[in-house]
């Protein structure tokens, strides 16, 4: 402990309503080196996590529990039913179908929301939002357990459809929460013929009163989500907490190239005219383009059809899904341009035509830095060392990110590796996460 | 016409056994650049190719006369009982469900073979195998209605399921004369359970007397076969007949291109494993070590998948499919040594694993030296040049090769398209191969 985090430390002690000293809420601050301090209690969040992780258990060891299908809805009955009324907390299903878990605060406040989602992809992992919604409740729990007392209401939320499996589109909750919905969106059937408004019904939400979903700016003091980092930054650099600085924004192309398909014996090479080749070009374009400047920024061909698709006919036409993401929109079409640059060439050279469509835009969404730095401090002073970097998923965040400050905790994933079997976070980087998490909601009470 | 020309002529001639002199059967040569002299009817030929398209006709203007299915055994119908007992033909059907019209010779000879096939690809055209066919029966009824005599015996053929869009493999009426079947290929059910045998049944083959189908060497004299190109490379160089070297050798390949899939907002473009990347890398390789050498060699990237193929994550796998051809396996061996080695680099640099295996080899079949002078010789006595030149595609005499002399003779198609609605070949050229058929035929009866 160095003077100053002493001094930081004493200056955060303070006398609840109800007389505890809250020393314990923060814990001893441990030098930044040091081993960690917890307050929150890892074994419990351990034990929820592996209990959750039965809900959808696939043979193949994934977790299949796509949203508003019958294990999410067993999931969300045993989050509601025994982990969160274990915590004691208040709990309410809104319109869309989001859980919310109401702790009250001292002074009337706007409330401090933090958590993540329970939904996953089909053979996704265990850890993918079940560790942001579980340290959400576990941070309310551990509250409570110190009967530590907030000067806000504070919140946990557990998103409705984040991963957008079930009716295509993701962070459905927290989409409700700023009322952006697709046009027909709300009137959609599944493949099976469900009706969107019977599946959001089957979870206990209803969207003939969707709008009482909605916030305005100011009802939300702060939100905060601990999330796995879902790639293997923070792994490779021996660090347990990544800072978020923002969540990239998205854009998607639609490119189609048209050649013309042709008898692959019969056609001699130069007379070819192979949307495939094209294709290839351009594949290999939007990396070279995408790594050209320094940054973080990525660029991915993802999906990629081949019209007719058999061996002995060459390629007619090629369609390819390609994807740029980066903090900056301006950074994303600066790229774009040269890609579009390289497509023309390309076209000409391979004798096929190109087009390229943006098919959908989701604008950067920043962290705000004073929840940065809040974060950052906390988990220095829980002796864990920090990163900070971008998002290059997408989370519920970004939609809050709309009406409220916002700051997001990430924490190692194994290899990298997430939306899968093999994703795998270390306990004691999920406890290093509930932990910061929990300090930073304090802080963020103390603050604002 | 020249003195050689006119002296072979003079030889050819002769008088049958009903006392016809034989002069018409090959018509008068005309000079290499005059008009060209028709001994058969072109009239007659475009009436019945227009006659057989109806059977499948589609309303995209193609036609879809699949092996063994409805269309396919009514066109069959057709074909015997109007077309081939007009002709005077002794029909039979052979137990792999081929058509045989025979026509008796002056000679205790082996029979000289001509023909084709009538089934198509989905939404082919009606040319492909179609004129063959028909040319041959136009031979045949030519010679009929003239009153000419041969020496040989003389059979059009009509093969079974050339094109292997039933039961996924072709050549089968072709391939069972030399009695080359897969193992367990005799046994198999098609996608709506219905066994070959039954299907071969349903259009008066036999499966439990397969073997009687054998023909031995020394069996047929000869065996011809009209095609249209299916590239274009006559039409391009503006030459009406094409004198086939002969059937390209083909092998595929299995390509398996392992990376690993990863979140594409998560993972830095540096610590990618991306399979699409590499298999970009080795489409564009195959091109280039395809035309590195000179020479009319094919090769190609048909087929080709992406896994998972979803828009955010980085492809983990891409199965592809590679076919070479060309009329040498040594070239096509020199080739695929330079694309393995090209494989190796590529799967170093981008952090994949790349396999490789051979899954189908076809052997080129050559069109034997004197035929391939037979047929450019009749060419040039009707008026009409040609020009030698490989078959990229397969067809039935590549089987036929292995027992018996070959020849093929090619007509062009029209910007080279062919198994597609706007499949093409021009009146005119379609009777300039029925004649070159017809007077090659006669030329090879009096030759061996």
């Amino acid at each position: 402990m160095n003077r100053r985090d002493f001094g930081r430390m004493l200056a955060g002690a303070a006398v609840s309503a109800a007389g505890t000293f809250h020393w314990l809420a923060r814990g001893v601050p441990a030098a930044a080196t040091g081993p960690v301090s917890y307050t929150i209690r890892a074994d419990r969040l351990r034990a929820n996590l592996e209990a959750l992780a039965k809900f959808g258990r696939t043979p193949q060891g994934g977790v299949t529990r796509v949203a508003w299908t019958q294990p999410d809805v067993e999931a969300r009955r045993f989050v509601m039913g025994k982990i969160m009324a274990a915590a004691g907390l208040d709990v309410r299903i809104d319109p869309a179908g989001s859980i919310l878990g109401r702790r009250p605060g001292q002074e009337n406040l706007p409330v401090i929301l933090f958590g993540s989602h329970i939904d996953t992809v089909p053979e996704g992992g265990m850890f993918d939002g079940a560790l942001g919604s579980l340290a959400a409740i576990e941070v309310l729990q551990s509250l409570a357990d110190r009967r530590i007392e907030t000067r806000h209401p504070m919140e946990c939320v557990i998103w409705s459809n984040e991963e957008g499996t079930h009716y295509g589109r993701g962070l459905f909750g927290s989409r409700a929460i700023v009322g952006e919905f697709e046009p027909g969106e709300l009137d959609e059937k599944d493949e099976q013929g469900l009706h969107i408004r019977d599946a959001v019904a089957s979870i206990g939400g209803n969207l003939s009163r969707i709008k009482e979903a909605l916030r305005k700016p100011g009802e939300i003091a702060a939100y905060l989500e601990l999330h796995i980092e879902q790639g293997g930054v923070l792994e490779k650099a021996g660090i347990p907490i990544g800072v978020v600085e923002g969540i990239v924004g998205i854009v998607r192309y639609r490119v189609v190239v048209t050649g013309q398909a042709n008898h692959a014996g019969t056609t001699p090479m130069p007379d070819r005219h192979d949307a495939l080749i094209a294709a290839s070009q351009l594949v290999l374009a939007v990396r070279e383009e995408t790594m050209r400047e320094p940054g973080r920024q990525v660029g991915t061909v993802g999906k990629l059809a081949v019209h007719p698709d058999v061996p002995n006919i060459i390629p007619g036409q090629v369609e390819l899904v390609m994807e740029l993401r980066d903090l900056s929109m301006t950074k994303i079409n600066g790229i774009y341009k040269r890609i579009d640059a390289r497509t023309a060439e390309i076209a000409a050279s391979s004798g096929t035509r190109i087009s390229i469509e943006p098919t959908s835009t989701h604008q950067p969404a920043l962290a705000v830095p004073w929840m940065r730095e809040v974060i950052s401090k906390e988990a220095a002073a829980a002796g864990l060392k920090t990163l900070s970097m971008p998002s290059g998923a997408g989370h519920d965040a970004q939609m809050i990110a709309r009406i409220a400050p916002m700051g997001m905790i990430f924490v190692p994933s194994v290899d990298g590796v997430s939306h899968s079997p093999r994703e795998l976070t270390r306990w004691e980087d999920t406890a290093n996460g509930c932990e910061v998490l929990c300090r930073a909601v304090l802080a963020i009470d103390r603050r604002v």
